[in-house]
């Protein structure tokens, strides 16, 4: 069980980009310092945004049996670097032997406490993550004033970011990002949670930016690895 | 069956390099274009080039519980992104209900057929891939001329840059390469094959090089995909 589960896939790229910063945040100076992991790399699922929308197919058994097989992989705990796909959250949960760590939960604490009474948080998500609503309970909870993009002009960029990382076309989505990120400063946004797991992909590519930035997939990997170290899972041998 | 199973954390950074070139190699335009992968990452084997040089414990029941679950998976290939490992790949094979790509086959088949006769190939590998043998085999079975660095200087090079990667010190394994190439350049290699996978992660922090460079992580991947695409795995359910 000392081995963390990544459902990934979604998108595959993201999935990278996530095991990258598990194996960097893991402190390591061979490879047997590590921690274990098992991936299952999962692209078929149905489109979570859409499927939230009601103009998709609904990917919940999909994502129950990618949940059952890693559960039956001997992990002992569950990240998914996809946002959308946590409106299906407590199901998989419920479904699963083991923790499955929440990723905008993981987002929100990371904004110091500090912080809670002067930060104006925009959320930049999916359309689906954004109609379930999950980022801003979480905001809510924690007293942060937040702000979602205006549906047509800024959400459209956002929308294209999404589709051009998910198409390899970095420069692109970057550029696309760039637009969005200047449009919320305008309208008065100080951070900005990057709640799609394709996002900080594309922010490598879109210059610098007034605003500060959270990246909901480090901040998943900054969890996971916490969890793991906390229990040791890099000293124990993956066989054991 | 239609996934590729991956046996990763040999070493983990080269894995995550091994996956990002799966992923980019697959022509896809969303997610649901990509191929489906598990990945066993499994860091605490014991160290391979070690073993084989007779002065650690013995990995291969390690690599065969490996092999195991990747078979438990339900994966209809198997790709190793550690070059060393490839010492067991008989045992491992033998073992293994579907099939193994061997990295160094791989490798060695991405010479053009034009260059067979004209290449002078350098093998960077770790000491006890080279003392396996069988890169130097695969070579001269096609018929190209090959070298082994010298083990004073320039393999001590080549251990520290491998080194260096795992302890993810990117700038240091870069640099060590950068003295690893110049220094076979000098002995009359025209090109060189990166026949341990941590060093392509080096060779990006290496500067320029007169040398024709050989990826091993990049052959095995085109392998992989060029196996999975020639099936259709990418255009199946995952979940069928």
């Amino acid at each position: 069980m000392s081995r963390i589960g990544v459902f990934g896939g979604m998108g595959p790229s993201a999935t990278v980009d996530f095991l990258d910063k598990l194996v960097k945040l893991t402190p390591a100076a061979r490879d047997q310092d590590h921690i274990p992991i098992v991936v299952a790399c999962l692209p078929h699922i149905h489109d979570r945004s859409r499927s939230i929308l009601g103009v998709g197919p609904d990917p919940l058994p999909q994502l129950l049996l990618g949940i059952d097989f890693l559960n039956e992989s001997g992990v002992g705990v569950v990240a998914i670097p996809c946002n959308s796909s946590h409106h299906w959250y407590q199901q998989m949960s419920e479904r699963s032997r083991v923790p499955i760590l929440h990723i905008a939960e993981a987002c929100v604490a990371a904004i110091p406490n500090s912080d809670t009474a002067e930060v104006r948080v925009a959320v930049l998500a999916t359309r689906g993550a954004l109609a379930s609503g999950f980022y801003q309970r979480a905001l809510s909870a924690r007293g942060v004033v937040f702000l979602v993009p205006d549906p047509e002009i800024t959400q459209s960029r956002i929308d294209s970011c999404i589709q051009e990382i998910k198409a390899g076309e970095l420069e692109a989505g970057g550029k696309s990002l760039a637009q969005a990120l200047q449009e919320i400063a305008r309208q008065g946004a100080t951070a900005a949670i990057m709640g799609c797991t394709e996002i900080p992909i594309a922010a490598r590519y879109a210059g610098s930016t007034s605003l500060q930035l959270i990246d909901s997939s480090l901040e998943l990997a900054r969890a996971s690895v916490g969890y793991a170290l906390e229990r040791g899972w890099n000293r124990v041998g993956w066989d054991s």
